[in-house]
This record gives C-alpha cells, structure tokens and sequence, in this order.
C-alpha cells in the first residue's frame, strides 16, 4: 500500500525516532546546552511537531533516560560459564563502551545536570544499580546477601560510577586499564570484608574456589603478597 | 546599654539562628519535608520575618548547605604526626558523627533531593569533596598526584560517601566497623594499584613504610595472606 509514496511515521515510531536523536545529541554535549529546536532540525521535523509526541524537553529526557538505563541494565547479563574475573572483566568492558558512548549525557546525569532529582530520573539511575547489584549476586552464587555482602557489592557499584566519571574527565588512564582495575578492585573489597567475617568467607568460597591463578583475581594475590614484603 | 531589656537579634545573628534551627529539622527529617512555617516556628518568630532573612526556601537551604560543608570540610584537618591508619581512622570517626548527626539532610542531599542540580549545591559538595582530597594528598606526603593515584583516592573518597549512605539506610552495620573498613578498604584500593604501578609505589613508599605491624593497615595484610593461602 505504501509503495512508492513516502511512508509517514506512527506516533511510535516517531516516539523512538526522535529519542534516538536527543541520545545521539546528549552524547556529543550535556543534555543542558541541546534545544528542542536542534532536536528537531535533527530528526528533520518541526519545533511544534515534537511537541506533539513529547510535551516538554524533560519528557524527551526522560524516555531518552530510559532506554538508556535499558541499554545499560542489558549488558550487564553474562552467562554463567568460566572464571568469575574474566565474567567480570566482560562486563566492565560492556560498560566502559556505554561510558565512552555516552559520554556527556552520563556526566551530567550522574554529576547532576537537568532533571536531576526528579524522582523519574532517580528511579531509573536507581533500577539500573539495582540491576547490576542483583546480576553480581546471582554470579556469586548466593540469593540472600547479608548486610556486608550488599554493602560490599553496592559500594563497589558507585566505585565503578566514580571511576568511570574521573576516566570522562580527560580520559588521562587507557580505559581497558581502568575495566581490569575494577575486578580488581571488586576482589580486593571483597577480600578486606571477607578476611574479617567467616560467613562471608564460608558463603563466598564456591564462586571464589574456582578462579584460576592466572587471572585478574589470582594476579592480584600474587601481586599483593609481594608488594607486602 | 540591653541590661533587663530582651535584646533584639542583629541581621547576621538572626541568619546563623534561622540556619542552626533549619540545620536541627534537616537531621531529623528531609529538608524537602520541612516547611518555611516549621523553621518560623522552631526559631519563635513570623513567617514573613523568616523571609526577610532569606528569600526562600532554597535560598536558607543552600545557607545551611554552606554551614554544614565548612563543618564536615573542617573535621577532615588532622595533625600529621603517628601512623597513617590511626590518622584516617580518626578522619573516618568525625566524619561519621557527622553522618549520624545529619542523617536525613545528608541522604536527600547525596541521593537527590531538594536544590539538587542548583550549581551553588554541586559547588558547595565538590568543595567538600576537594577537602577531603587534598587532606589525604598531605597526609601522602605528595604534592603532585599522578593521575593513577589522583582516582585512587577521589574514588575512594565517593566509596566513603556510598558506604555512609547505606549505613544510613537501616543502620545494619555498626558504625565503629565501617570506620575501619573503610581504612581497610583505602589500604586496599591503593595496594591495587600500586601493586601494577612502580612510580606509585615508589611515591608512597616513604609514606607508607612507617605503617606500624598491628595497625589497621599491617593487619589487614596479615590477614589478606591468611586468606589467600
């Protein structure tokens, strides 16, 4: 039916459009200094026409927020096969490429730019962290973390948001360093708690049992008992 | 010249007062749940005499921000003299009083609530921030951070403020024992990445090499070979 005529977009379709547009906009400059004008030329519609899909730039931002959080929350899965550090290793690369992507966007979501605050936007930030929180308990093996495994996991997450925010500030340390510096730091974190509690250790040691020697985890003991001496 | 008469409160000391009362709510509950009447009435004056002092809500908020920044900012000034661990642990002591005195403010401030975003907010936690930084760079005894060692410690000190939120979330955790975790872990982290870099380890090794055996640092090294073997 649509042979030969230019097919115009559903409302949907439009929807999706024009959020991948404003994604691709946020990963150049902070969503702060781009227009709903520069959307549209953009997207190649008129400024009155995006308003017919989204009532306002903090509409836009926040379906822009949310495939993104999706995008991120995706890359997190990981098979469950093989050595826990290269598993991890894995996904920080996953998410250095998220990172570099959408560099700017990421900065001043996470340093507070627009809509930061609004509970939208807390929510998703929030649904993304509780995604990678959940994917590392299930690669550790346990279903109920106890209050210093959560803590453990949890605050190693912001360790790598903060990381990761120093690394776009400049980009002064390679990227593939600072995703094999995160498992590293994830096992060191891990191992200062689980050197003073036994049931962390007693939970811990079938996932940790497994890692070969030669791997970030194993490198870093090594490492580590060196540098100590 | 004010014997037997009620003295009448000069512009900056009714401020300070209007900040010390908005402070003392702000601990209590998040500041987004108190209301400019509440303040008016916890200092025992008008609501309209409230905004004679400050335009609104934000603008006494980011007062009280501001009091509370050069607070904590204070608290992080430690002598240089005895071991580096029993220094930071005292660091990590007044930083969580600070915490367990300012619960609710410090959450909403941290995790997204009123006046976050406002450049004057984001100014004020990254100065907080800066504090913390280059009293730890003293401490180091390095004037000039390379970058590797400049994330250590930023991303160290975002670990100390996740790890103060989910404390807060629920009080699970005693306090005293994230104090020293979180010594523990700057031990850790900087280990991590000393262990692959010679320059730092070379940076900190003056440092570092008074660190006595039974400090929180010697120990946990201990206990770390215990583990691994």
């Amino acid at each position: 039916m649509t042979t030969g005529v230019r097919r115009r977009m559903g409302v949907e379709e439009r929807r999706q459009q024009l959020i991948g547009v404003a994604l691709e906009l946020f990963a150049r400059r902070s969503p702060d200094e781009v227009s709903i004008d520069e959307i549209a030329a953009a997207a190649g519609i008129s400024r009155p026409l995006v308003y017919h899909y989204f009532p306002g730039k903090l509409s836009l931002y926040e379906a822009a927020l949310k495939r993104a959080s999706e995008d991120l929350a995706s890359r997190f899965a990981e098979p469950h096969e093989g050595p826990l550090g290269a598993r991890l290793l894995r996904v920080m690369r996953r998410y250095f490429d998220f990172v570099d992507a959408h560099g700017p966007g990421f900065s001043a979501l996470m340093r507070g730019g627009p809509a930061v605050g609004s509970s939208t936007t807390n929510a998703l930030v929030d649904s993304v962290r509780q995604a990678a929180y959940e994917q590392i308990l299930s690669h550790l093996e346990v279903s109920e973390a106890p209050a210093r495994l959560e803590l453990v996991v949890r605050s190693w997450i912001s360790l790598a948001e903060s990381t990761a925010l120093i690394w776009l500030d400049g980009r002064r340390i390679p990227r593939e360093e600072l995703e094999v510096k995160l498992v590293r730091d994830f096992a060191a974190l891990t191992a200062v708690t689980a050197a003073y509690d036994d049931e962390l250790r007693a939970l811990l040691r079938p996932a940790l049992g497994k890692e070969p020697a030669d791997g970030p985890f194993g490198d870093l003991v090594t490492r580590l008992i060196a540098l100590a001496s």
